[in-house]
């Protein structure tokens, strides 16, 4: 596997310099830390404050949806690890505008208790805070433990929802509540097929054959559910969502918004693929789909494979996805 | 390499019942036809239709810019093979809103010979029609045989200028002409680092080793330049910019467009490191870049590698750039 990259220690700082070229219209670095990304968007006094953090190596997630309607900051870490505490502290301070801010992650050790930490920094300096945590990837442990679970692709619903709840000028825990509720109706679950290489290490992040998928892994590698021989496009939709609809039924007439999130080298036209099955089956059973996200939203550099998000929609979550958006890899323009 | 697929002589007709799932809000088929997408946009009466057409397998490229803004309608063959000159005439007939239809295309023998019958047929049926070739790949053939040069994702910067000329009305010559000023203006070329593999073929496009990068390959595996060792990231950009500017001067003061387009398995953190490069090399020569656009534009599936495109602007072609646009895979909203 070939990288198209410098030095591997400079990685991620050059990255974020890239980034800072090529979108700072739109974006700033706090205090010149490149690891602290902060929205240009002249946001109104009193509005919460919604910020996330995260490793690198996942992009456009973390730091692509700081921006109009969905994140005002992002603290940014090495290639899959956490930020520091102090920098994420810094973050949610400068993005307090009056009535506190909402810190929205992933449950993973490392950026819960940076963020746990941050937010009594946070606190201490005056800004009430408050967390939310996703736990959408239904393979990540079985539903008794379901609190156990790993966030992943389909946190990006909880930042557009509750980034348009906050731009509505509800109050801190209203628009906990509203991330909270977005959570609580998104399950998701990836498959791989083929490793990443985190560039210092130089080395592929786990080991698969050939003709070999993994069912379940997680987006830094993390073991899945099993290892089969490759299914095809249909397979792979039959398998995740029946498990994702395992975890949460859904119901005639329901409403859901589905996204079809590719790893990294995963060809748009096999997300298609996979997204079409996905439809057939939803309406199958009276269920329809409301603004499909089909393309990269959270990746594992070049890893190979791709995860399916389903949300499950009423009228306010609704609302709230297709209020407008743009950020340097999140745009919406809804007629 | 595995492929998420399923039958593979299925490939192209599933791909495009996929999009019509997602995306039949804003496209439909013509006549049930799966090869031919139309823009469900309503235009104005009288304004000049836009299209295009090419081999599946380029995804976003062809069909993903067909909607408000750019194209009204693409017409799609097999992988990385023209559709027949049939299809096209239907649609460029279905486009003409009385004031002719232009085709904007890439030079590849079969969609330039299959345009040319179709124009004839449609000019035949009263509709008037324009050529606009784009031959953006200063890679693919030597200055002095410049029209010889293929067409490449450059092309999209065409679409995008061209579409908003055509929504401002102006008529077939005047759109035909801006689309030409675009493309006079426009430069690209491409590195790959490994094959892709068509379905019903099921073998590798090309074969390169392991520590090998070969400047200058085409969308479809065309010879490049030359076959070196693997590069860094600054070196790709410095290559493949000096190559460009060669071709297509700038001066200090210029302003231009960049495109860092991933041909389907780069990771984004890697097209930003070259963006950051291609950023410090022009600011030093005293050029600006307006409107970057990093991702995938026009990809060869799980094709390894990326292309730079440079489009030299002026206050005209700056002012249709930056006009709104919203299709599938391509939406802008400037301030």
């Amino acid at each position: 596997m070939k990288k198209i990259i410098n030095q591997p220690k400079a990685f991620v700082d050059e990255v974020m310099e890239g980034i800072l070229f090529a979108y700072g219209d739109r974006l700033r670095f706090l205090n010149g830390d490149k690891r602290i990304v902060l929205s240009n968007e002249e946001t109104s006094a009193g509005k919460v404050g919604l910020v996330t953090a995260g490793g690198s190596g996942h992009l456009p997630l973390f730091l692509g949806y700081v921006g109009q309607g969905m994140l005002d900051g992002c603290t940014v870490g090495n290639v899959f690890a956490s930020p520091s505490a102090q920098k994420m502290a810094n973050m949610i301070c400068a993005c307090d505008k009056g009535n506190g801010v909402l810190c929205l992650l992933g449950n993973y050790g490392g950026d819960r208790m940076n963020f746990e930490m941050a937010c009594e920094t946070a606190e201490l300096e005056g800004v009430p805070t408050r967390m939310v945590i996703a736990r959408d990837d239904v393979a990540s442990s079985p539903k008794s433990l379901a609190e156990r679970r790993r966030g992943v692709a389909g946190m990006i619903y909880a930042f557009k929802i509750a980034g348009a709840a906050a731009d509505q000028m509800m109050s801190l825990d209203e628009v906990a509540e509203i991330a909270q509720k977005a959570l609580d109706n998104t399950r998701s679950m990836g498959v791989a097929l083929s490793p990443c290489i985190v560039p210092e290490a130089g080395v592929p992040s786990f080991q698969i054959k050939e003709d070999e998928i993994e069912i379940g892994m997680g987006i830094h590698g993390e073991p899945g559910i099993e290892v089969r021989k490759m299914l095809t496009a249909d397979e792979i939709a039959y398998t995740i969502l029946n498990k994702i609809l395992e975890d949460m039924p859904v119901s005639i007439g329901d409403e859901v918004s589905v996204m079809v999130n590719g790893l990294g080298s995963t060809p748009l036209e096999e997300l298609i693929l996979v997204y079409r099955r996905l439809y057939m089956i939803l309406e199958s059973k009276g269920i329809s789909i409301y603004m499909p996200h089909i393309g990269e939203f959270a990746t594992s550099m070049e890893m190979a494979g791709l995860s399916v998000s389903v949300i499950k929609l009423d009228a306010q979550l609704k609302k709230l996805l297709r209020a407008p958006a743009n950020t340097p890899f999140y745009t919406s323009v809804n007629k």
